[in-house]
């Protein structure tokens, strides 16, 4: 599991013809390298590697989830955020494990995480699941009754059962995780596993589920200190982010299927959006979701078809709100498989 | 526990002198009330009235902790955050709870929590404390060995010590809990909390360590919508939040003992902007902090004294960093309670 793949001279070529782009080179000069990017990169490489040798299948999701956020100053106290929990990134992790996919989950720290958030409905407090209560146990030393801190009887089941799940993708290295904070840190990834994951061609599926900001303070016009407030208005301005996707389809990955979403408050102008938005990458899905709806429907748009729209089949919550739920990134995932296949076995 | 009580016409008759005060009047008309205010406020008036009926200590330490959020649309995409993680807040509320204080801690929602917080430098993902080996257990039915989800043998002492902890302050009513997410939620829960705790006249401390916004935008300047980006720059101004602190001191707790705190990156305005902060709202006592060394020293600024640093006495980790440690938290509590009771005892 820690055999570290080098970049192949055809990667290393890409990484120099990234560099002479001028533009891109600009905007990655602006942000900060994510501290760790060497050694998160590496565990990239090594899951590279072991999707090449997989005896059972050879197909790999790389999903990207949580919100990015801003910086306003160089020693940060304010910055920009964007709302997303990570649940839609979190679930469609839980769906494509179970369905033999490889996954590699991008997400920002603290986000929800594959498993363990079907636990955190409850106040994100894990204590919530334990109790202290008498019980026979032999497990340290004593066989007489103590107290003893354990799972709790009410949610034992639950918490057993995905404790179990997330412990063996784990253990069997289906399910490789990397974390980032700022906008800057999440395109340094979304280029570097983009890159790495190209070797697997049409195998990979790339699902761009983060909320990216659409801005950023580039470095250079970044305060050093907080921001004074004298009890004045503030004023700020924000440059654009720089649409990176189309790198990914037309040059870092471009043999990968990617998705991305587009996430709108105002159902009027979501469909056209996405459609722009198709037209602009040229990949091969745009999922269209309402803030106000997006845990029921989404809609899926491809190339030269109509947009089809699908909800979720099944309620939520059963009786009890801690059982696994049918979510709609199970249909989500079902109809994305669906076209993954197909578009690997065409011909072009 | 669940005892209510009413306000009392004189806390009434403040409410109604606050809204007659045209600016705040204002304010809280431009922010959205929490949606549980009442549920949650109730709380608080349980709480009040279990310390005036203790019979072990009258005191009380209202603490605020984590960072508030500004959203910049109605329907919420984007908002302005505060570097926080609430880790000060939450160690000092398990310091005053082992010192028999009764605690209101007020945090933002997903901000670290007192006992819990010692186990959230793994990865905040409480699966890392599980494991999955063979044990003899007679917890549910069976007395053979079995696969059997359980505290892992390695975090077991810490895990069940901390738990114990938490368990005991919640179970005795010591440990009453209130979350926020936008600032608009924080200052309607600092103005209700401290009306509440005013009946308690000097035993109550305001501890007021939250990260709040200085900033932010009013209902009726906020775009309804998600901004829109169309890869152009984007300004963004902010309105400067009133400081409603000096409202707590001279109106609705004015026999508390009041903190605040002030957070700077440069060491340079670090001691005149607690000197003014002093100044300007009459409390009894600013902490100073720099965000380079917040975990190892302070400085306490109370009128009429020269500044007094404190600093961490010993290590924050043992060798095992899951130990509980010596944290800052426990050198600012011992300095404050001795201030809080040479308070209880002054004259006026």
């Amino acid at each position: 599991m820690s055999v570290i793949q080098h970049s192949t001279p055809e990667q290393q070529q890409r990484k120099v013809q990234h560099f002479e782009d001028e533009p891109l080179n600009k905007f990655f000069n602006s942000v900060v390298l994510p501290l760790e990017y060497d050694n998160e990169m590496a565990k990239v490489k090594s899951l590279v590697h072991r999707v090449i040798n997989s005896t059972t299948s050879k197909k790999v999701i790389f999903i990207t989830s949580g919100g990015t956020i801003v910086p306003f100053e160089k020693n940060m106290v304010r910055f920009l955020d964007n709302f997303s929990g990570g649940g839609r990134g979190a679930s469609t992790a839980e769906y494509f494990l179970e369905q033999g996919y490889h996954v590699l989950f991008l997400s920002r720290k603290n986000s929800l995480q594959p498993f363990v958030k079907n636990l955190m409905l409850h106040e994100t407090n894990f204590f919530s699941f334990l109790d202290n209560n008498s019980m026979h146990c032999n497990h340290n030393t004593a066989s007489t009754p103590k107290e003893q801190v354990h799972i709790s009887d009410k949610y034992y089941d639950q918490v057993s059962s995905l404790f179990n799940k997330w412990k063996k993708y784990i253990d069997s290295g289906h399910l490789e995780r990397i974390y980032f904070q700022t906008v800057g840190e999440y395109l340094y990834y979304l280029r570097g596993i983009s890159m790495e994951l190209s070797i697997l061609k049409k195998n990979a599926i790339i699902y761009a589920a983060a909320a990216v900001s659409d801005f950023y303070i580039p470095l250079d016009h970044m305060a050093k200190h907080k921001i004074q407030s004298n009890n004045q208005s503030l004023t700020v301005t924000l440059d654009p982010v720089p649409k990176l996707i189309k790198y990914v389809v037309s040059t870092w990955a471009p043999h990968a299927f990617t998705v991305t979403f587009k996430l709108e408050t105002d159902e009027n102008i979501l469909g056209s959006k996405c459609l722009m938005s198709l037209n602009n990458y040229k990949h091969q899905l745009v999922i269209g979701n309402l803030l106000s709806s997006y845990k029921d429907c989404v809609v899926f748009h491809t190339p030269n078809k109509a947009p089809q729209t699908i909800c979720r089949k099944e309620p939520i919550h059963g009786t009890d709100k801690y059982v696994p739920a049918h979510t709609i990134e199970n249909d989500i995932g079902e109809h994305l498989i669906i076209l993954h296949d197909q578009f690997i076995k065409a011909d072009n």
